[in-house]
């Protein structure tokens, strides 16, 4: 069959809208065609070329939501007409990672997503003899896509598209980091170090979690009210104070504790010097500093490590620790349940054909996120 | 009163064995006659002048076990004729760090501790008008010490001196790691760096708690018998192998799972160098890595963010993580039940007056624990 796509041609160029090729779902796959898709930072390191295992010509875009079409022979959980979220971490349930009960970074086709192909070593799209490459397992930005059957979530179908689809990635990133990372207790102090649109989730998440006292930190003041409209309880301009450990350090001094340091604390920036911050004000004895932030390739975080020994764990977490179709469709029931926020983060709404403008907004700083509608 | 003591009279120079003058306990504080002291890195590391803390003239030590003789106003928990053993963290059960349940750090002396002095901002040794400090709220290297009562754990009266004092350092350090800690679960990998005194613990605890393969890492050939004998189960001497993190990632791959890496992975050396191996070695999705060893001033961990995206946690621990007057009775018990072992690692007794030449055996890796009994 025949899809429009927005195809990455190659590194630092702008994206192309084409028909592209697509053949039909093998055994154990799926076609779902894409109804909308969010544009992600993520999106942006790989075209931008700083990614050094991105590959092009590819179709890029892993934010997406849609209904199922069509499935492969041996599919059987989920058939034509169901919603869906595609899943960049898929989530098989018979991998020793799956298994473990310790990550959500199930392995079954780690190998053949990293080179830009399916389960298989083949490629799904086309365009006449040259192959196009998929991107993170999802290439949401083509209206028509094949997945494989383990990474997809099948979620309510009375949930609207176009806003769902920020759940595939930025939304579970960020609210998961604090729930299934974290797993932060009611009236912990927590501090978020970035309030794009990871940092404002994660806000939401320590709000669902019961936390006190919510921290956000960002250079630009304009953000505190971004902060606020889901949860932040205090804002730290860090180019407006001495010391940003220090200043949190202190801000979290309460009642017998004069020792002060946020219980956990999550750096959304992908700074290496900002990771290092998030660690050291974290408090003392047990502060657990969680990187979600993706770092320029070949730089590194430091500290000293006194920082550890003396009680701080430096984490990380990918997909907020979600198991993509136990959790994915969880969150999108909290979504229509009104216990978390959507609708706001979603600033601009786009065509496909303008797909550019959306990556331009995001260079700018004017978008929280920017949906493509198909 | 008056007690003979190895002093520390300045960075560098070997300790004077000398008549010092003891003031009697206070309130709230305990008179402790020292009856064997172990002598420990951390020791050495302040003797040398490495420690940009270490106070001088002081009276080191903070691996003893002695007999309670007499009590200041106020003290219910401990009473003459106690066996004790100091503890350089101690546990009050009333500061924040004690009650929040998450860390064995009590912030209740912390202050005066780390100034050399007792709780009352005031020392308890001298010789003649001048003050001698404290070390660590312990200064086992003088046959008397004035401690406060919540820095002594009350033991098992029938447990040897000369061999339970290893207890207030190394032992609880090592096997506290694992199971305060890590947590370390039956079944598990795991790669302990440096066959020292605190690594040959940390291989004794993760026996204890039924660790599957106990891989123990160390340039010197001759720790391989030192290790066998308290459960490792695989040695790797990095010198003879291309690259240590590969190596151990190769050989914890096991049955399903192709990836590898240790489970759980322990600095027991301060070097900054094979912390970053232990944390990359450590298995993706869920390893954990804990620094032990104290690196030496100014010197800082790095590694690429990407590591702990993928799922390991760099953390560290200080005395094992354990509560004081809570577990070190307990590991006191387990000694004296059979269930570790502490003999074979005292590899030299030593008389007060030949105290240096317990750090001569430690700076030519002679011993793994030389104790001086009084």
């Amino acid at each position: 069959m025949k899809t429009r796509a927005a195809v990455a041609v190659g590194a630092g160029k702008p994206l192309e809208i084409m028909e592209v090729d697509l053949d039909g779902p093998r055994e154990g796959e799926v076609l779902v065609e894409i109804k909308a898709t969010g544009i992600c930072h993520t999106d942006e390191f790989t075209l931008s070329g700083a990614d050094p295992e991105g590959i092009f010509p590819a179709i890029l875009g892993h934010e997406g939501a849609g209904v199922v079409v069509d499935v492969g022979k041996g599919v059987t959980s989920v058939k034509k007409g169901d919603h869906v979220i595609p899943l960049y971490t898929p989530e098989c349930r018979q991998c020793p990672s799956c298994l473990s009960r310790k990550t959500n970074l199930c392995t079954a086709i780690r190998a053949t997503q990293g080179q830009g192909l399916m389960p298989d070593g083949t490629s799904r799209f086309s365009i006449g003899k040259d192959k196009i490459f998929h991107y993170m397992g999802c290439s949401t930005f083509s209206n028509f896509t094949v997945l494989p059957e383990i990474a997809v979530a099948k979620v309510d179908p009375a949930a609207p598209f176009d806003k769902i689809c920020y759940i595939g990635c930025g939304v579970t990133t960020g609210i998961g980091a604090v729930i299934n990372t974290a797993k932060v207790e009611e009236g912990a102090t927590a501090a978020v170090f970035g309030l794009g649109g990871i940092g404002l989730n994660v806000i939401q998440g320590l709000k669902l979690a019961g936390a006190d006292m919510i921290i956000g930190v960002d250079v630009n003041d304009d953000k505190k009210t971004w902060g606020e409209r889901f949860g932040m309880t205090h804002f730290v301009n860090p180019k407006k104070v001495d010391n940003v450990v220090t200043e949190i350090v202190n801000m979290t001094k309460r009642g017998a504790d004069q020792i002060g340091g946020a219980d956990y604390t999550f750096d959304c920036t992908g700074n290496v010097t900002v990771m290092r911050q998030a660690l050291e004000c974290s408090h003392r004895g047990w502060g657990q500093s969680i990187v979600i932030g993706v770092a320029g390739a070949g730089q590194e975080i430091s500290t000293r490590p006194f920082q550890l020994v003396t009680g701080r764990s430096w984490r990380g977490t990918a997909f907020g620790g979600a198991r993509g179709r136990t959790d994915v469709p969880k969150i999108v029931d909290w979504y229509m349940d009104g216990k978390i926020q959507i609708d706001p983060m979603i600033t601009h709404t786009l065509k496909l054909e303008d797909i550019n403008k959306g990556f331009d907004l995001m260079h700018e700083g004017k978008s929280i996120r920017s949906v493509v509608v198909y």
